[in-house]
C-alpha cells in the first residue's frame, strides 16, 4: 500500500471537489446532500471514473474528518442531556445489538455458511458508527432534539457493547482464547467512559482557566481543546473503544466551558475534514460485487437485515417516546462503519469469512451510509420533527 | 516507506503537543515560538526520542500546513501593495538566487567536491523558502510592513528563478537533455504567476458572488476558497512552480472579496496544520551527520555561507530602502526548504551528489528555518520595525 500517484493538492480538489459539487446537486433534488458526498467518493473511485484511489493519506484525512465531526458534536451536547436519557438509551444500545446479531447469524446461517462465518457477520452488524448521523442532524440543527440525545448516548454505550461482542465472537471462531482478557477490556472501556462523561468537564472547569491564562500562544484555548480531543481519542483506542468516542467525550468535557471562536476554529477544520471522511466511505465500495447475481442478491438480503434490524431493535426500545421518536432513533442508528470494516478484515485474515461475505458487509457499510440520510429526512419530516429546532447555526 | 505503526490519533498527540509545548518553553526564554515548534519535531523524531518517525501522513499534514499556511498569508496582503513593490522585489530575488549559487559552488569546490557537485549544491540552496518567515510575520503582525510586502513579492519571483537555475544545472550536471523544455516551462510558470496576480482579483470579485448566491450548502463561501486553494496549488505544481506559490496566489485572489468569516475558519485549519509543517522540518533532522567532524565542519560552513548570501545578495538589492529594511528582507529570505530538498534528492538518485553532501542539504535547511525566527526577531526588533505594525489581529 503505497501513497497516491496524484499530487496532494490535486486529490484533495477531485475529493474534495467531487463531494461539495454532488452535495449541491442532491440539494437541488431535494435528496440529503450528505449522500451526494458518499456517491461522491464511488464516482471519483476505482470502480467508477478510477480518478483516485484508496490510499495511506485519503485514509488518515478520513479518519481525522471523523474525529473533528464527533469532537463538534460533542461542543455542541450537553452531558446532563445525555445522562438524562441514559436509561432509554442503555437500552436501545441492547435491544440495537441483539437484534442485528440475530438478523446477521440468521440470514448467513439460512443462506448456507458455516456456523463461524454466520457469527463473525453477526457481530460485524452490531456496532453503529454515529458520524453519518451526527453530520446529519448537524447539519439540520436538529442536535438538542431528544431523539438526538438518545442516538447519541446510545451510541457511545453501543460501542462497549459492540467491542464486548465482538471480542466474544473472534474468541469463539478464531479460537483466540482472549475470552478471559475481554471482561477486564470492557470493564476497563466502562470505566474510561464513566471518568470522562462524568469527571471531564468538572476537570475542564478546573484546569482550563488556568492553562488558557498562563498560555503565551494566541488561540491558546483552541490548542488545548486540540490536544485534548487528540488525548481522549487515543486513551479510547488505548481502551478498547473506538477513537470517535474518546472525540466526542472530548467535546464534551469542553462543551461548557470554551468560547465560542473554539467552536468557529473547530468548524473550519470540520468543514474542510469531513467531505473526507464522507466521500472515504464511498471511496471504498467496490464493484465486483455486481459480477455475481447471487452475492448482490445476498448484499441486500443483508442489507434489508441490518437496516430492519437496528430500525426495530433500538425503535422497539423508545417506544415510550411515542412511535415517530422511536422511528427517529432507530434510523439514527442504522448506519454502520468502522467496526464493522474491522470485523470483516479480522474475518477475512482469520480465513473465517470467504472474500464475497467480506465484500458484503462493506456493501453493508457503504449501503447504511447512503440510507441513513433517506431515513433521517424522512422520520424527521413528519409532525414534531420540526419543534424542538432550539439551535440557531452561527454559520448560516 | 509505510505507514507511522503508531494509531492516527497518538501521532497526532504527540507531534502537536511536542509542538505547542516547546513553543510555549521559548517564549517564555525570549526565543521565537517556531523555533520552538521546529526543534519540538527534531525533538521526537528518530534522531533523538525516537517517538515517531517520518511518513506519508505526517509528510501530507506537514504539506498541507505549508499551503493553508500560505493561504491565509495571501488573504491578509493586497495585490496592489506587492505590484508596487515588484521592481525592488525582482532584483531582491535575481540577486537573492546568483549569490547562494556563486557561495555555494565556492564552498564546495574549495572542499575539493567534484564540479557537478558544486554546481548541485550551489543550485540546491538558491531557492528561499517562504513558510517560515511568513509564520513570523504574521505571529508578529508585520505583514504590512513594506519589507514584508518586498520579501513575499520577492519570494514568488525567486520561485521561478530557482525553477530555471535547477533545470539549468541538472541538465548540465546530469546531462538530461531537458534545456531545450525549461525556456517553455520557465514562460508557462512566469505566464501563470502574471495571469493570477493580474486577474485573479478581477476574476474572483466576477465570478465569486454569483457562485455564493447560488449554492445551497451552509459555509458555501469557505468551500469554494478551499477549491481555489487546491486549483491553483495544482495548476501551480503543473506548471513546475511550488504548490505553496499557487496556495499564496490563491489567497491573494480572495484577499479583497470573502467575508472575515471565511478568515476565521481557514485559522481554524492553519492553527492545526502548521504545526506539522514547522515539526516536520525538525523531523527530517538526521543527527548522523554528527559522526564525523569534517562533515560538521563542512556543514556549518555551507550553513554559513547559505546565510550570508542570501542577507548579503538580497540585502544589497534592498538598500535603496535603507540598510535597516535592508537587513530584514535579507533575513526574511534566509529559509530553505523543499526546493533544495528536492534538488538534495535529485543529486543523490542521480549520483552527482554524495551522502554527506545530501545531509549537508537536509542540515541546512533544518539550520536555516531555525535560524530565520532568531534573524527576524533580531532585525524587526531594531528601531523603525514597530512603527509599520498597522494590522490588529483578530485573534487575540
Amino acid at each position: 500500500m503505497h501513497g497516491s500517484p496524484l499530487p496532494l493538492p490535486v486529490a484533495m480538489l477531485i475529493v474534495f471537489g467531487a463531494a461539495k459539487l454532488l452535495g449541491e446537486v442532491f440539494a437541488r433534488l431535494h435528496l440529503p446532500p450528505l449522500a451526494g458526498e458518499i456517491v461522491a467518493g464511488a464516482l471519483v473511485g476505482p470502480s467508477m471514473l478510477g480518478w483516485i484511489s484508496p490510499n495511506e493519506v485519503l485514509k488518515a484525512l478520513s479518519d481525522l474528518g471523523a474525529l473533528f465531526l464527533l469532537f463538534s458534536i460533542g461542543l455542541e451536547v450537553k452531558v446532563a442531556d445525555l445522562l438524562r436519557v441514559s436509561a432509554v438509551a442503555a437500552a436501545v444500545a441492547a435491544l440495537g445489538e441483539l437484534a442485528p446479531f440475530a438478523a446477521g447469524w440468521a440470514v448467513f446461517t439460512a443462506w448456507g455458511g458455516t456456523r463461524n462465518e454466520a457469527l463473525f457477520v453477526g457481530a460485524a452488524l452490531v456496532a453503529t458508527s454515529v458520524g453519518i448521523t451526527a453530520s446529519v442532524l448537524a447539519e439540520r440543527k436538529l442536535l438538542n432534539d431528544r431523539a438526538s440525545q438518545i442516538i447519541l448516548a446510545a451510541a457511545v454505550i453501543d460501542d462497549v457493547l459492540g467491542l464486548i461482542i465482538l471480542a466474544v465472537v473472534s474468541s469463539v471462531a478464531g479460537g483466540h482464547g482472549r475470552l478471559a482478557g475481554v471482561f477486564l477490556t470492557a470493564v476497563l472501556a466502562m470505566a474510561f467512559l464513566a471518568v470522562i462523561a462524568f469527571w471531564g468537564p468538572a476537570l475542564v472547569r478546573r484546569w482550563l482557566p488556568s492553562f488558557r491564562s498562563r498560555a503565551r500562544a494566541d488561540e491558546a484555548e483552541f490548542h488545548i481543546a486540540l490536544l485534548l480531543l487528540f488525548a481522549l481519542s487515543a486513551l479510547a483506542l488505548y481502551t478498547g473503544v473506538a477513537a470517535i468516542v474518546g472525540a466526542f467525550l472530548a467535546g464534551l468535557a469542553l462543551a461548557a466551558h470554551v468560547d465560542k471562536r473554539v467552536r468557529t476554529l473547530t468548524r473550519g477544520v470540520s468543514e474542510l475534514l469531513v467531505p473526507f471522511f464522507l466521500a472515504g466511505i464511498g471511496l471504498n465500495f467496490d464493484a465486483a460485487i455486481f459480477r455475481s447475481k447471487r452475492t448482490v442478491a445476498l448484499a441486500l438480503l443483508v442489507l434489508a437485515a441490518a437496516v430492519a434490524s437496528k430500525v426495530l431493535g433500538c425503535g422497539a426500545a423508545a417506544l415510550s417516546l411515542g412511535w415517530r421518536n422511536a422511528l427517529r432513533v432507530g434510523a439514527g442508528m442504522v448506519p454502520r462503519g468502522e467496526v464493522a470494516m474491522i470485523a470483516a478484515q479480522l474475518g477475512l485474515t482469520t480465513a473465517v469469512l470467504s472474500a464475497s461475505a467480506y465484500s458484503v458487509i462493506v456493501f453493508v457499510v457503504v449501503g447504511t451510509a447512503l440510507l441513513t440520510p433517506l431515513l433521517l429526512q424522512i422520520t424527521f419530516a413528519a409532525p414534531g420533527g420540526q419543534e424542538s429546532r432550539q439551535q440557531a447555526s452561527p454559520g448560516t
